[in-house]
């Protein structure tokens, strides 16, 4: 008798990462001898105790001998709660019971910035980072599940600033591809299943149902509502939404930066009559460019401040200097669209 | 003194597109002779004798006079609901009470396909096509609001079939640029308003709080609930979504559309080799391209049918035909990509 199906869904999906993994590094899968495992890749696994993570973990500590891989795992403490020490040093002897090693908590310092989820957010891959450096791991798994990646495309739509936004997390992320989704399309449902089948202890964090997180009400009260008006659809819609905007941002980007050479004077002036002959999308993406290598803020660029970049071409009327964030000025000199800070 | 903020806003709106009609059609704003009124272009409105249209028919009645346009009315009877035919009646009195001429009511038989909304919409623009091409309009205004574009962003969302289909209503749509929406940068509330402070009688289509209907739930239920969980601004993030989503759809079509033709030997069959090259976001729009070509129905053919057409070409281990709808079957030949019916 197999295992049961969602044990199976979250170990073929943690395989095929492995197999990724192992290519990458031009081996094949396969048991290897005690010598051979002492050099072989590691990959760990970031886990918070909570069911996605330790059900990536306990597939992770299945998988990964049988590929021929180390496993190790990391619990980050982020120190936000009562008791989270206690809880970290439980979710790492949780780990090592799995068979995986090493295993460490990490505990952080949780600053402000950016908002309490954000905070955390950079605390946590800053230590994960730290972690795979000194371990010199191959990969780090995280256990984002399709849910997640519904809830992220949700929170992207929220900002209104376009299609990079909408496209989720990705499969790879992080320095050299570091960082490995491998539940990205894999439901919550099923992660939570195969701790049960398994009886895997789940730590439920409180945060997760604390209405004053933004996540937390998306999750409980604007998905749901979604879900009862569109059908029970969305949750998968909004995670290939997530897939093809991605794959849509990115073939834009690269269009964007060709054409950012071709729209330059001699001196490397942007040219107007150039940039008003681009289509608008990729004009818009070339003029943001412009301004995050003339010192602005990415993060501080909205949509809005481009498009009132992008008038000194198509709406030209003799107007002023447009600023942006970062001290950035953007105006128009003749036929030349000048961009910087000052 | 002026009139009320919402009054101006809705006139302002319809001025914009009324002055773009005018330099169209090589004209400038300004009142008219009664002798060269007759021969000026006529804008129509679409008037379900709800708020917005309502507020937009207002608008046009005011604006059209002073640019030097005539302006109609166009109340479509559905004839969905008991006394429809009287309600409608009585639309069109109002509209020839606002001083618009022709006014015409024109009842339709509403048929089944694609469900009861998209039926009664079907319905409508064909009977709005025929009264459009019968008075010879140069325009036929539509009352959708950005409340209107955001549910519209959001019923695309839940089909998950990429940025297309996030990008909601056009501002100019139809043969020859016939239907121009000039309220979709504007909230509802503020029609209604406009329609409040003029002393408007409105009709409240009880279809449109009736729970039976998607859009009617995403906004009594969905879109409410979105807002409690990500603020207030998401329907205005909905709307810019729109609009950046459908300049990058654009381009990126461009894109396929010039690709296409440089991926295909001298007898015209789709190169692998060359196919795989291209983006994947440029690649699968030329495949989708291809299939509809060979006689898919757009409308039937889904991102996962293209996604296993795209597996022939970056997956492939000599999988079989790929059945598409509209019995169009893609099969990969040696180096060739085959898609054609039968």
């Amino acid at each position: 008798m197999g295992p049961h199906p969602a044990v199976a869904a979250i170990r073929l999906a943690v395989r095929r990462v492995l197999n990724d993994i192992l290519a990458e590094h031009g081996r094949t899968p396969g048991r290897l001898s005690p010598d051979e495992r002492s050099s072989s890749p590691l990959v760990l696994v970031a886990c918070s105790g909570g069911a996605d993570s330790m059900a990536l973990a306990s597939a992770l500590a299945f998988e990964a001998p049988r590929a021929g891989l180390r496993a190790g795992g990391v619990t980050v403490d982020h120190g936000l709660q009562a008791g989270s020490a206690l809880r970290a040093a439980e979710v790492a002897s949780r780990l090592r019971e799995l068979g995986l090693d090493p295993v460490e908590s990490v505990a952080v310092t949780v600053g402000r910035d950016g908002g309490p989820e954000a905070a955390a957010r950079d605390a946590r891959y800053a230590a994960l980072d730290t972690a795979a450096e000194r371990h010199r791991a191959a990969a780090v798994l995280l256990g984002h599940t399709r849910d997640d990646q519904a809830e992220t495309v949700l929170l992207g739509l929220a900002r209104g600033s376009g299609i990079r936004s909408l496209s989720g997390m990705a499969a790879v992320s992080g320095a050299d591809g570091r960082y490995r989704r491998p539940f990205l399309q894999l439901d919550r449902q099923t992660a939570r299943k195969a701790c049960m089948v398994q009886s895997l202890p789940v730590w439920d964090d409180p945060h997760n149902t604390d209405p004053a997180y933004t996540r937390s009400r998306l999750r409980h009260e604007g998905l749901p509502a979604l879900e009862k008006a569109l059908g029970k659809g969305v949750v998968e819609a909004l995670a290939r939404t997530a897939q093809l905007s991605r794959d849509d941002a990115d073939a834009l980007d690269a269009w964007a930066g060709k054409a950012a050479a071709g729209v330059r004077d001699a001196d490397g002036r942007l040219e107007c009559a150039a940039l008003g002959d681009l289509p608008p999308a990729v004009r818009r993406r070339v003029l943001r460019r412009a301004a995050i290598e003339a010192g602005a803020p990415a993060g501080s660029l909205f949509a809005r401040h481009i498009e009132e970049v992008d008038r000194l071409i198509t709406g030209w009327r003799g107007q002023g200097a447009i600023n942006l964030p970062g001290r950035v000025v953007a105006r128009r000199q003749g036929g030349r669209l000048v961009i910087r800070q000052g």
